[in-house]
């Protein structure tokens, strides 16, 4: 095992480099923008040069650097294909061909960046000693990483642990169908877009007092504090929520059966408000042996993705 | 490698054993009775007497063995403790050493016999050349067996894939708790047991015709029959099981994105009238990337067992 390897985690306004040790430290982390021109086709050559840069600033030889994971927002396949990334204006072409190219022959691995994180937080953060996490992240969508005795569930399709898109809802719970085309996600009830969705919606559609009457507008974390003050309007929207998941979840447990649950995201800055709830639900939702499998908050926040990128070329 | 592998599939009635080239080639399978006396406290040694006698016979020595998997019905932990087997009278026991010591130290293995099932369908049956294998049973109950990269997926509690209780169904959707103590598990709509059980509450809750009507009892094969004869009852019965499994495999394909489906047991005989149903539920139900995923009928049938237990000595 060398000494260094390095993690990248694409996201659509920059990109967040770790350099680590393989023993699993954080050395330093930066950042460089992520440049949106040309459908996205200098990213790959500015990665390649930002970790370059970094080893010749530090003055390691390539030698002593094990490999390069990078993370991206979309799916990826097993030989490190991207099918297509929206946010970076990314088609279809093998990612981990070009930037390997790009690094001198750097071994590099890549993965999807809701997976990375998976594997970041199960590595060092809140899964550390465990073999086997799902972790789901309440973000804008809701996001999913299935690790497997220490790997990624890549799914034949790049598409493995697409947890937002269990089908959870019936169709007539929700108004509209969700980006994916599907109508009932789990994302449609458990991001933290739509808890402020939801939240609107009862606003609009019951004479509920409640503070959130107050805000022009506001995010999840108001809805979450309303919540925590005992406001019955923003507790069905997070009682929707946490409900939605813990069911999601309970069928996690009974069909992966992990040894710890991790929440990430906005939303799991809420902590127990979110966390007793899902519990409540998970367990009187899943097969009797998985019942007392914990279900904990994520610890590596924005990090995740640049630990478990790195996490990737050391097997 | 060595030439010779064997495999025992444990049933409430009796022990399956094969005999196996480790290249997959079925040379020999035989059956004994499963003795229960003393609860099960001969199974191990019964199954280790039919194994040396078998060597002893065909005259093939220890050195040319690579092991002996078994399955047994009910959870298996990884280090080959059993918790609990209801059918053969087992308490919590570590049934790999006990075998081990009774075959003179031959490698064992032991898994659940739904996850042995799967494995075997994917080395030899119908899941050949897949690395990433969901199998679904459908019989008395509903068995569920999940293979990621070759392997099964067991589960921090022994009880990974226990797809038979995913909760698809809502509480008002069924009349009794299931019997894993869950309401609303895929099993109480998509068992054999539960097809016919729904159809005979058709009968007497509705004023439906239907040449169910005739018989005394009847089983789910009668149902297939007459849902095939174009019965509106018995095409009822037959929806609400492939619907809610269509929507099971829906959130596994999401979750888990297999190359390949596998439908086996007692339903799966009917082929097209089930598979063509589950498929066009499981298409409008899961994420995009997988749509395309084939779900087929498995092809080992009673033999799956002692194939996926054999097959677990070969790593």
């Amino acid at each position: 095992m060398k000494q260094y390897c390095f993690g990248a985690d694409l996201g659509g306004s920059s990109v967040k480099l770790g350099l680590f040790t393989t023993a699993g430290e954080l050395l330093e982390k930066w950042s460089i923008p992520t440049r949106l021109e040309n459908n996205g086709a200098y990213i790959v050559s500015d990665i390649a040069a930002a970790i370059l840069a970094k080893m010749a600033g530090r003055a390691i030889p390539a030698d002593e650097v094990q490999g390069v994971g990078l993370d991206v927002p979309g799916p990826v396949l097993k030989d490190g294909t991207v099918t297509v990334c929206v946010n970076v204006g990314w088609g279809r072409f093998n990612v981990r061909e070009e930037l390997e190219q790009a690094l001198g022959g750097l071994r590099v691995c890549v993965a999807n960046d809701a997976n990375a994180a998976a594997l970041g937080e199960q590595w060092m953060g809140a899964g550390k000693g465990h073999q086997n996490v799902v972790m789901v992240t309440l973000g804008t969508g809701v996001g999913g990483g299935i690790i497997v005795d220490g790997h990624i569930l890549e799914g034949a399709h790049g598409s493995g642990a697409e947890i937002g898109h269990m089908l959870m809802l019936a169709e007539d719970e929700v108004d509209v169908s969700c980006n994916c085309g599907l109508r009932g996600c789990l994302e449609q009830a458990s991001s933290a877009s739509r808890v402020v969705d939801y939240a609107k919606k009862l606003l609009r559609e019951t004479d509920l007092d409640s503070p959130l009457r107050a805000f022009d507008d506001f995010a999840a974390k108001e809805v979450c504090d309303a919540c925590a003050a005992g406001d019955e309007l923003a507790t069905r929207a997070i009682d929707r929520c946490c409900t939605t998941l813990g069911r999601a979840l309970g069928i996690l447990g009974t069909c992966i059966d992990p040894e710890i649950f991790l929440i990430g995201g906005g939303m799991a800055g809420a902590g127990e408000l979110i966390l007793g709830r899902v519990r409540e639900v998970y367990r009187r939702s899943v097969f009797q042996a998985a019942t007392e499998t914990p279900i904990e908050c994520a610890t590596l926040g924005n990090d995740a993705g640049i630990y478990g990128s790195a996490r990737m070329v050391i097997d």
